[in-house]
């Protein structure tokens, strides 16, 4: 029988191997009464201890088989093996209610999985996925069930399962794992970074559908598509082999424009640069062909710990990327938290509305304690490699000037004391907010750069949650409106001899590039991973012939009529 | 001792009088375990009964003093004593929890009142002070304390309070109260709307600072500039009842306009109409010389009860308003509801951003059974005045195609059925989400009109939630971006021979008239109670000059410099 099925492409490339089935299953502990609790919490102790030897040999050969930045997300583990918030709060959990640690634990972790997860941030949400992870490899030592074990997997196959946890990814056998496809998930979700960090094939969100395949079934998968054959017949089989080799061959290809520039046919250069969260991303950037870093999101180095990060600790970062990327340019975004992105040490209010709230810059100009930290950080990094400095969520002209305000206070200061800056550190704001778009050419005269985020700017130019399924439809990152704001971005920039950047993900969308370098686009920053298609798509594109096609989707009525304009072009 | 305070004016006038301080205290009941759960109940049953007697004698005197519109407040009371939500979950709380009245009405009704509270809407908020008062008096009864007689006060005074109830403010013996001045509040919680009905000063929002001021302190007030003397000395008592003299002139000239049309000193004609919630509305909209009802928000049709409304009760409503409007335009929009604003026999779901869910028309296209109801109820309603009909929250064209397909297809039904329907009806939309005002020209074709809704506009093009007291700094309604989108829309219906409306609070504001005028607005639609000042705001400007101050306040970089400039030409 052949049948076919449809998921979330989250890591692209073509597989065809038998199914192995994972089924995991959803314990939930009773709640018990513990005769003695004492016992329970060594229990627990124990148990924790198990996780944290187990934890410490998978990271030790993750380092080894895929290296250290690949191993890093395995002392998150192990963090959390040490957080009080959660280790602590089991105890007296256990203690105070004198229950068993099987449910206390359930209790604990639950509680703040639920908290993370109703959070819109990715990393917040991985962390989530993180705890769910530790919690469930402690449940197994409490419970005496071994622990799923898919690094000693030896047959050649193709994996499905209902999600897949970080460390089960982390540790799948490549030798022979050759894709996996997952009931639930999507793009952003914690396996399918994984995958696309393994650059293995993966289908996420294909639901439960493929759970009644009998054991033996044969899977074909193409995660460009979402596509899954079952069982395919000869033909088809043959026909997906093929498939497979031009995609290969399309991917070796791609990896000899690593060191290219990149010009369009008719000769305009553009910069293809990477987005960036962690300081291991960097690496990924070259090796996918970054000719520099478009958004350095510092976040990271604020979350997961429970005090600010020292002046000292956010240098040595800046200063490492700056030295990685070796004079390329870099523009690091200074913080963008508060709202929905929340640092349990700072204690920030709870808004009815946070993508509407105190967020980034503004609470940034609020507590300029923090702001100053990282301006000072910052400003000592500019002279190891080619900052740029970003300012985030800025609506107002005012917003703009106090944040310049402060950071030429800071630089005042360290000429006083005597340490080193750049001679010249660009200065540019992201345009996210439709104020700042519509009226960009009264913010030009003040920056060096714009760089537009498409990821918010879509959300409030269609007042439209971008995490909220209901009204998903309505983010459409070529609608009319957002081209012409882009345009307005775009002309502002150029009257002033400024240059403009694109950070959100729309910049490494292939729909996107032929519109965003017809409208005049100077910098595309996006996922490593686009980078080397992207650089082969503006290579087949005229960008005088784009610039008029661009002028033409303008005054096009509809997001779905301008995605068939563009495809027509493209024919 | 003369001392100088400030609030805010939240309904205006002068008024200079002795002080009279109301002390309200804050009892908490204690959780004591009630002896006889049967007899509990029985108490707090006869405390609800004593409270509905009294009410219904405060609505009787309203109803004889004020009129019928003003006393309709106290039937809302009346139907919380009957609400089972409340009044069945008390009785259930006492008995299952086996505690004394007091303290399960305080649980019942404070998580009623805190969730409320939290709600954006200003009607929730409302019944959030209904069921705060209403509460007040059952547990007065319950503690055998008499409730607050404001009624039968003798002696000419200004109140002085931590907050008025609705209750206490209808009951105010307007023989001798000649103001109220509040601790807590702002322009838009329920005493102040109160007072502007009742046309006596009020200032909100002063602080404590007042409550250390001897008893016999006296008084002037100057609710417009929101600023109180304390004990004035005889020429500052001169010079106040000197201004006094001047605004009671002034307000008598105005209302020699009410029954005026609204022309510019170059003969410019716009309209001014009013924006409405309730039926009662609508007479004050004509007693303020409103030339037609720019926003009739038929949200009320749906809160406060247990089901959806009818289509014969919601044809009732919409008839009465046409014809009380006697020919004059009335703009009905479709329900606005969803995200924060719940209806509790809706189920809908919980937000993390409920400004940018599914909100309103996004709502009524899921729910086309809610949504198709009220179509044919507003097309039946048609023959009886001149109705046109608005979509809220619309973002891209095919919300607004769809919109107007159910319309037509409830029309065609209609024809079938052979039931009235006027010949024509204007179909129009809100402009309150960037992208419709960004690309206001791909809609106008397929609108007879705009309606520019600026407090949602200006939340979204500032991405700041405007109920957010710490983005509020960045409600900026004539910021250059909100002008030039403003300007796009009234650019476009030119264009296509449409009209402009604004029915956001920005269209009744003094600064804003000017620049509204001079951007070609044809229709201000705000409370009625600002429409005279309007009139003769608009008598003294000259189009053709305010076009030309439009045009350069686009240019300018900042919301303070436009504040200025229109300042400065106005002198």
């Amino acid at each position: 029988m052949t049948a076919l099925r449809k998921g979330t492409g989250a890591s692209p490339g073509l597989a065809a191997a038998p199914a192995y089935f994972i089924h995991q299953d959803h314990y939930t502990p009773k709640k018990l009464e513990a005769v003695n609790t004492t016992g329970e919490i060594q229990r627990f102790r124990s148990a924790v201890a198990q996780a944290q030897e187990e934890i410490e040999a998978i990271r030790v050969s993750t380092e080894q088989k895929l290296g250290a930045d690949k191993a890093e997300i395995f002392e998150g583990h192990l963090m959390i093996l040490e957080d009080p918030d959660f280790i602590d709060a089991t105890e007296e959990k256990i203690s105070d209610e004198g229950i068993n640690a099987e449910y206390a634990l359930h209790e604990v972790s639950t509680s703040f999985i639920e908290l993370l997860q109703a959070m819109e941030d990715e990393l917040l949400q991985g962390r989530a996925v993180d705890i769910k992870d530790v919690a469930g490899r402690i449940m197994s030592h409490l419970r005496g069930v071994p622990h799923l074990d898919l690094a000693n997997m030896t047959e050649e196959c193709i994996i499905i399962a209902e999600d897949l946890t970080p460390s089960d990814t982390a540790q799948l056998n490549l030798d022979v794992v050759r894709g996996f496809i997952t009931e639930i998930g999507s793009r952003t979700s914690h396996s399918a970074i994984m995958a696309r960090t393994l650059e293995i094939p993966a289908i996420v969100g294909v639901g439960s559908a493929l759970r009644s395949l009998p054991a033996d079934a044969f899977i074909a998968m193409d995660a460009e598509a979402g596509s899954i054959i079952i069982n395919p017949s000869a033909d088809e089989l043959a026909a997906f082999q093929q498939q497979k080799q031009q995609y290969d061959t399309f991917k070796a290809e791609l990896t000899k424009l690593k060191d290219q520039p990149t010009f369009s046919k008719d000769g305009k250069q553009v910069e293809l640069a990477a987005n960036i969260g962690k300081l291991e991303d960097v690496q990924r950037a070259l090796d996918n062909g970054a000719e520099g870093i478009g958004l350095f999101r510092t976040e990271f180095l604020y979350m997961g710990r429970s005090s600010l990060p020292t002046e000292e600790e956010q240098y040595t970062s800046y200063k490492y990327v700056l030295e990685k990327m070796n004079g390329k340019p870099v523009v690091i975004r200074t913080l963008d938290i508060g709202g929905d992105k929340e640092l349990p040490y700072m204690d920030l209010p709870k808004e009815s509305n946070p993508f509407l709230g105190q967020r980034a810059l503004r609470l940034c100009l609020d507590r300029q304690d923090i702001f100053r930290t990282q301006l000072r950080a910052l400003l000592r990094a500019s002279s190891h490699g080619n900052l740029k400095i970003m300012f985030p969520m800025i609506a107002v002209i005012e917003e703009l000037l106090e944040a310049k305000k402060l950071l030429a206070e800071e630089q005042a200061k360290l000429a006083d004391e005597g340490i080193a800056v750049a001679d010249r550190i660009e200065v540019g704001m992201m345009v996210e907010i439709p104020s700042a778009a519509v009226s960009a050419d009264l913010f030009a005269p003040e920056v060096d750069f714009f760089s537009i985020g498409t990821n918010d700017l879509i959300q409030y130019t269609m007042a439209a949650d971008r995490m909220n399924e209901t009204v998903s439809y309505l983010y459409q990152p070529w609608h009319p409106s957002i081209l012409r704001l882009i345009n307005m971005v775009i002309k502002a920039a150029k009257q002033e001899g400024k240059w403009v950047g694109m950070c959100g993900e729309m910049a490494g969308d292939t729909t996107a590039i032929p519109l965003l370098l017809g409208l005049g686009l100077d910098e595309f920053s996006m996922s490593a991973g686009a980078i080397l298609q992207a650089r082969q798509l503006v290579g087949e594109l005229e960008q005088a012939e784009w610039a008029a096609y661009a002028e033409q989707a303008l005054r096009i009525r509809s997001y779905e009529q301008v995605t068939a304009f563009v495809q027509q072009k493209r024919k």
